[in-house]
């Protein structure tokens, strides 16, 4: 592993103009450095010789030149982020000042800091555990209610402390039953196989239950992916737009914040939606079309859900909207509808019949009634509560209990998998009476996966990858 | 005057993600509703009872839902930035978690800031004066290393503390003289008329020094406007870009920060000038041309220098690159150069010879001499550095001292000005020994100038103006 000895730098908010600005410095000589740099403007006092946790106002000087008069929020070693001593200096907001303070200490034996290595050495000095210190980014990254409470029941530690305790108990059996390998002549057994064998139920149980929390914990973090198909002028992107307007989640007060409207990723009631945007099925007339069938069902696989988009007056044969170019789309539709429901019988579809003010009459299909329908009018906006209604219910219904631990993070998806097969060959182990040093490599394997989860066990190469992708600063 | 009792937030960084962030609360209820969400991490103690600059680490709760763990930053009234007492939060950097917990303030009876409110505020609470307040938004908006010192040296309150002295004292004669009017019968002086004089003599010489001083003060804060006069294809953007090369102030390591890249606006050696490119002034043909030429003369009046560009080989009689199409050139050059001379004796003139790489011979003309002449390959970036140093010169000879004070702002400009005229006829009614009761309302007119700079002088009118131009949460 590798040491940190030297004191790094980075702005920790965003680039750009505000009211302020933080620069943020961590290691052994932190205070010491700013200290050489800093005048307090009432009193001037050592930057060592003051509390922890104290703020202390005054000026940011290269030599004679005043930089910024600037706050200094102090924080000695071990009770800060990183658990060195750390400074955070409070400039006035404009990038060219703190080009200049960065340029300064850069000057004068501070390095700038790599992606995530505040956090990097949160962890190397024990702050935190690795699946706390991920959760950092995701916090960061959280842009919906659900994946907000994912980021910080994971860096609240929940989640890490129910696989600690696991590992701490399997270490202890682990260790009594290696013993037994050295005195295999006698034939001792130091663990007791009932408690042992339990203990292993338990592991399973628990690795099993946060393996199967994953899918919706990811769907939760990346979003819950709805495939949305329904022909070109059936008023998609009215939909869409429509339900862009219940999204009231989204920071709208914030001075100076544009959000990048991604046409199919909406917000709806604190859940992240992943609409995506199919062709439709049909029976294929030619080469190009039977490619944009494949693609369709394939985009279906991806969805959790599937809303079947259809216009009211093609449904009602009876409406004077219907017109003879109707009867294609709803013979169309009822096709398309059972091949989608044979083939994915697991997929929750939703008919969404849009353009219900242009019906005068309804006879809608009986085969409609066997699927939730939701009758809208996109442009009026009538109806769309009770579908994002419909949607988030999907995912609220006693999915989401405010302390359920959820696995949202494939590295640790990945690792719990592991674990739980090494686990489950202990398992099959015990029940057949196989020898002892026939379970102990699959009981260090099942250590090995958990360790690497909470960082007990780790490598340089698992580290650089988890934090180059946080931000500078962090 | 308003008088404000409510508090106020904003998020005081830039918009955006970074590893964190911070809102600041102000006003005298602040830290009571802070508590309120607050619950400390290690120990739970009631923010009130905490010393002032002193930083807690815990949560920010809705209800039993925790928004976010936080550090919180307590400034006890009067030791704050508004003199009120504020709270900073440093947030995890998501826009999601600011909105969050903006949100739950401005449920809770917080209201949200109005842009530069909080300067505002710590004015009217008497923090700083008028001027100090106006240098706060200019140090955010500072951008090269002149508006930076402007700026910063306004905030101190180098030049404003002056103002106030001579107007205080000219506060102490009015005094006297408006005594004397109510004895006006008896016909005694209570104000020695020699000292008088002579503090009048002494105010005079201050004011125009400061209002002369605008000129710099204003172009270093604004850009100093260098016109470049030079055919299509002389060089122009080439040596543009060659200059922005040279451009080593500005932000390159803060990730993410990228820069609008304005064509003509470049910071040099930390001076920002603004290159105006004109069209050019030849013999008029027709009336377009006789606008181009109009409106290139209206541009070389704005500029404090003339880059008049023009080709080596155009110059040079016997260099082999030398053509006839260069004739024409050459000829309307020196015409050129003497309409300007002669039109604009005071601008500087500094003559640019580009594309010198190309010289095998050189003969340029006599008159050329009369004026600084560099030569350059724009192309090959020869001869850059030495018209960066020409250029940076003009402002730096002896004109930037470190402490001198300057004026940068068009507000005090405009009411120096007034206070000068004011004293300009104080002085002449002394001078002409005109009756006391004449002198009175000049002074007065010039005390009202001078306090409504410093801001002891102002209307709701006033401050309105000045702080609209803050950004929020400042």
């Amino acid at each position: 592993m590798k040491i940190y000895q030297d004191t790094i730098i980075a702005l920790a908010t965003p680039a750009g103009s505000g009211a302020i600005g933080v620069l943020r410095l961590s290691g052994s000589d932190a205070i010491n450095i700013v200290d050489k740099h800093f005048e307090g403007k009432f009193k001037t006092k050592n930057l060592n010789d003051v509390a922890s946790h104290s703020i202390h106002l005054g000026f940011i000087k290269d030599g004679e030149r005043v930089l910024d008069e600037v706050l200094v929020s102090i924080f000695k070693t071990p009770h800060s982020y990183t658990g060195e001593n750390v400074v955070e200096i409070s400039v006035h907001g404009s990038p060219y000042i703190q080009q200049q303070v960065l340029q300064l200490f850069l000057k004068n034996g501070v390095r700038h800091a790599k992606a995530g290595e505040f956090t990097l050495r949160a962890f190397l000095n024990g702050k935190m555990d690795l699946s706390q210190a991920e959760a950092v980014a995701d916090l960061i990254a959280s842009d919906s209610a659900s994946s907000h409470q994912l980021a910080l029941q994971q860096m609240r530690g929940n989640f890490s402390n129910e696989i600690k305790k696991l590992r701490e108990e399997l270490i202890h059996f682990a260790s009594l039953i290696e013993l037994e390998l050295d005195f295999a002549e006698e034939d001792v057994e130091f663990a007791d196989r009932k408690q042992f064998a339990d203990l292993v139920q338990r592991i399973k149980q628990t690795l099993k239950k946060l393996v199967d929390s994953f899918a919706l914990g990811n769907v939760l973090k990346e979003g819950v992916p709805v495939a949305i198909i329904g022909e070109p002028n059936v008023g998609k992107s009215t939909l869409l737009n429509a339900l862009l307007n219940e999204d009231k989640a989204i920071v709208s007060n914030i001075a100076g914040t544009t959000r990048d409207v991604i046409e199919d990723d909406l917000v709806l009631d604190g859940i992240r939606f992943r609409f995506i945007d199919t062709a439709g099925i049909r029976v294929a007339q030619d080469e190009i079309e039977k490619i944009g069938i494949r693609k369709t069902f394939e985009k279906i696989k991806e969805a959790k859900v599937v809303v079947f988009l259809i216009d009211a007056c093609a449904l009602s044969q009876s409406a004077s909207c219907h017109t003879d170019q109707h009867e294609a789309v709803l013979q169309a539709f009822e096709t398309e509808l059972q091949k989608i429901a044979q083939k994915y019988p697991e997929k929750k579809i939703l008919i969404v019949v849009n353009k219900i003010d242009k019906l005068d009459q309804k006879d809608y299909p009986e085969e409609l009634y066997k699927y939730p329908i939701i009758e809208i009018s996109a442009k009026y906006k009538t109806g769309i509560e009770k579908l994002v209604a419909q949607l988030t219910d999907l995912v609220n219904k006693g999915q989401l209990a405010q302390n359920e631990v959820m696995v949202s993070n494939a590295r640790h998806f990945q690792a719990l998998s592991e674990a739980l097969e090494s686990i489950m060959q202990v398992d099959a182990a015990i029940q057949a009476q196989l020898p002892t040093d026939l379970l102990t490599v699959d009981i260090r394997a099942a250590l090995h996966s958990l360790g690497e989860i909470t960082g007990e066990i780790t490598t340089d190469d698992l580290l650089d990858n988890i934090f180059r992708n946080f931000c500078i600063g962090k």
